[in-house]
């Protein structure tokens, strides 16, 4: 079947071995990150492309200050001012060819002695929302979905997550467990919150009274991953999912939104929370510590212009071991502080945003652990501890500084018995059959937890608003773009 | 503030410096893959924890096969007839103490030797829809979403899922782009196909006549990030975005789900189709060549068990440059060609799946890239090549045998008079007002891609139907879990 005509056809070949005559004239287009890397730079020819983040003539130099994102350093171009035109602005982007030579210069180590410079798009400098030198607020940067990635602020806040992402797969890989893409689209409502998006074909007329769904039953958007990563806990012993999980949450905080981003894992053959608070640390120390030292300078600009102070708040957190205590002692605590609380602690009550600020802050601001809480409060799926007239399931809460509750988890019920009879009293039997039924092959004790990725990142970073740690936040009254 | 009282509530202390008393005395829990690995085992104390995939007496020895998910091979456990019990059964979990040693038996290296057996949760053997030693069909393990992951050719398959979500990764890291986190829920319909799922919350209730949404505005789930990857790659030059996307598409095929993922990626200072096509056979190659080097029992049981031959066609993929060839000269192809066609083939028409399979065949089954295609036909963000009454524009898909298309791309539509005229003529120039902006402000040629992850798998494993490819796979009339 492959004949000529095919061969013919072969128009391109990938081999990199052959050099094609363009790469060997064509002068290496070098990345800023790696160009402001180099050591030693020997005057070979380069290229670089990027957007001109200022342009100034002194004493007949030209000195331009180029960014591409791939770091928040920008690489100092000079040249003769006769490279300069009408066009090269702040915002515009450009493509400049020349040597890369030691700067003579204050502030870096190398610059681009420029030969050519290619204004490659003009920008329109009084139309651009984004003004040269001015540190704009974030509050006037969630304004502009579509610019606000140009800031230095917003870049670095991307680069961070993007770097985060990548730590956090690579902790898991590293660690041995299999990755599972959950269900977005669900029937089930792990939380039995209520508060779910419904979804349905946007062509599908609805007859009132009469049920048409698209897949038979009603469906949902995910709030967790939880119970499907059971089942594959199952099969694989530890599962991990990072993915969106939803909540159609009328609550306009700081701390909410109607989509935001899971890290999820589930560990078999797991006797005691102990285990999986000791996962939890792990994951936040080594994934922080990871983006620490590979975004440097991202994260120096929220230590430093955003959140002042935040470097050395964050360092106690990676330097000290965990604070535990029980739910019942949080408590006590609570109700022994002389602090107005807007709600007042008591046993068999939910702890509430000022609560977990208030535990965290008593211990010196380092992260507690927060566990067995009242059986009343939490999901049918968390095992229960039967101790006593205060009874209580193995669940734990990670608090950490500012955010509150970072990290969720708990043994999950493994006893056939005590869920099915749970179950029974929530007349749910029927909808978690299947989930009762992975009792029966071959369980062993389990037990999982969540992370907030966004919050993960207000954390680490000392961002105030959640908003600004997504790159296009949807909450009540708003999904732009 | 950190006082006493908190110092006290230091239960416990992660430094893995300090052994515990239990690291001391307890055997080393090694996971079953990295047991296979040991090159030669010293008699060490080890413990195993898994699921019996078999259970034999012979000759006075016990002899038992244990899996753990972590590899495709069991292990291979024999001890004293004594150790075995009631509930040792296929199906049961256990946990395994003894030494491992090198073994005298044939087809393995290593097996562990025994001194304790406990079961940890029994199986209702009897219950439990996975048999003893039967190869169960894909389509009986399709109705079996919450166990099927027990069978080994859905754990070789999520096994070797993860892997390839783990090498997309890595890929693109290793080559400086930026992960983004495109929204899921959207105001946008990217693709203007229509078949989208709207969401509204569950417990509004919907007043007829009157629109009181959530986000004040109709809201859908993404069908594609590839607007909003384009906002970013205008910040940080590279990026991509590997997430869910969804249709509401009525079709029951086998190529078919109305939740997929997409791999989606764009790059700045583009000017060619060529660049992009160079990326997707990059990163076509080198995440294949990493997963199957990674996989290698698991990619075999596909190539031999489910797919025979497809080995052999996998390695022309990856051994073969990918061929080219303009749309204009497949459709003469087509016509030429002596097939019946249920669609006859035109140009100006789409090209239908079985045109797809036809054209790969006729290039000897190489991946074959097929480019500039019709104005008409394409959507308004697609940069038009102006080249005489047969109007292209500058757009590609890669196709591969037997799954067809599995990526698309483009050049973008990067000029304002030509952008803003396209979306004029489509009454659509307020709705994307933001989009053209991005043209205004230092702007430059662009372009992308997406690719089907779904698809790529069933292409590079010889997988016929894709909901096999999916851990919970959602269709019309099936939202299972």
């Amino acid at each position: 079947m492959f004949g000529a005509r095919c061969a013919r056809l072969v128009l391109r070949r990938c081999s990199s071995s052959v050099p094609s005559a363009k790469s060997i004239v064509a002068p290496r287009l070098l990345p800023i990150r790696e160009a402001l890397e180099v050591q030693d730079p020997t005057g070979h020819d380069v290229k670089i492309q990027g957007w001109v983040r200022s342009v100034r003539s002194q004493k007949g130099v030209l000195f331009l200050h180029v960014s591409d994102g791939s770091s928040l350093e920008y690489l100092q171009v000079v040249g003769d001012p006769r490279l300069e035109s009408r066009t090269l602005t702040f915002g515009s982007s450009v493509e400049v060819r020349g040597k890369l030579v030691k700067s003579p210069h204050k502030g870096q180590e190398v610059e681009l002695a420029a030969e050519d410079i290619r204004v490659v798009g003009p920008c329109d400098v009084l139309a651009f929302p984004l003004k040269y030198k001015v540190h704009h607020s974030l509050d006037y940067l969630r304004e502009l979905p579509h610019v606000r990635c140009r800031s230095n602020v917003l870049g670095a806040l991307l680069r961070v997550r993007s770097e985060a992402t990548a730590a956090i797969h690579s902790y898991f890989k590293e660690n041995g467990y299999t990755h599972i893409h959950t269900p977005i689209i669900t029937a089930n409502d792990c939380e039995g919150a209520g508060e779910v998006f419904k979804l349905k074909p946007a062509n599908e007329e609805q007859t009132p009274g009469e049920e048409n769904h698209f897949f038979n039953i009603p469906a949902f958007l995910t709030v967790s991953g939880q119970l499907h990563l059971e089942v594959m806990s199952g099969a694989f012993t530890k599962v991990f999912t990072f993915g969106p999980t939803f909540r159609a949450d009328n609550s306009r905080t700081r701390r909410h939104l109607a989509e935001f981003y899971m890290v999820e894992a589930e560990l078999f053959f797991v006797d005691t929370l102990q285990d999986i608070m000791q996962v939890i640390e792990d994951i936040f120390k080594t994934v922080t510590d990871r983006v620490v030292s590979n975004c440097p300078q991202d994260a120096a600009l929220f230590h430093k212009r955003i959140a002042p102070g935040h470097e050395a708040k964050l360092e106690k957190m990676l330097k000290n071991p965990f604070i535990t205590m029980s739910y019942t002692e949080a408590i006590e605590i609570l109700e022994r502080s002389r602090q107005e609380f807007t709600y007042k602690p008591a046993w068999g009550q939910d702890l509430q945003s000022e609560h977990e600020k208030y535990l965290v802050r008593h211990c010196g601001d380092i992260p507690v652990f927060v566990y067995d809480y009242p059986y009343d409060l939490k999901p049918f799926y968390m095992r229960d501890n039967e101790d006593g007239p205060r009874r209580t399931v193995a669940a734990v809460d990670l608090l950490v500084p500012e955010v509150g509750e970072l990290f969720g988890g708990s043994l999950r019920e493994d006893r056939v018995d005590f869920l099915q009879s749970r179950l029974r009293r929530l007349m749910l039997e029927d909808t978690y059959q299947w989930y009762v039924e992975l009792r029966q092959f071959g369980s062993t004790p389990h037990g999982g937890f969540g992370m907030g990725f966004e919050r993960y990142l207000q954390c680490i970073l000392g961002v105030q608003n959640i908003k600004d740690v997504i790159p296009f936040p949807r909450f009540p009254h708003s999904c732009v773009l």
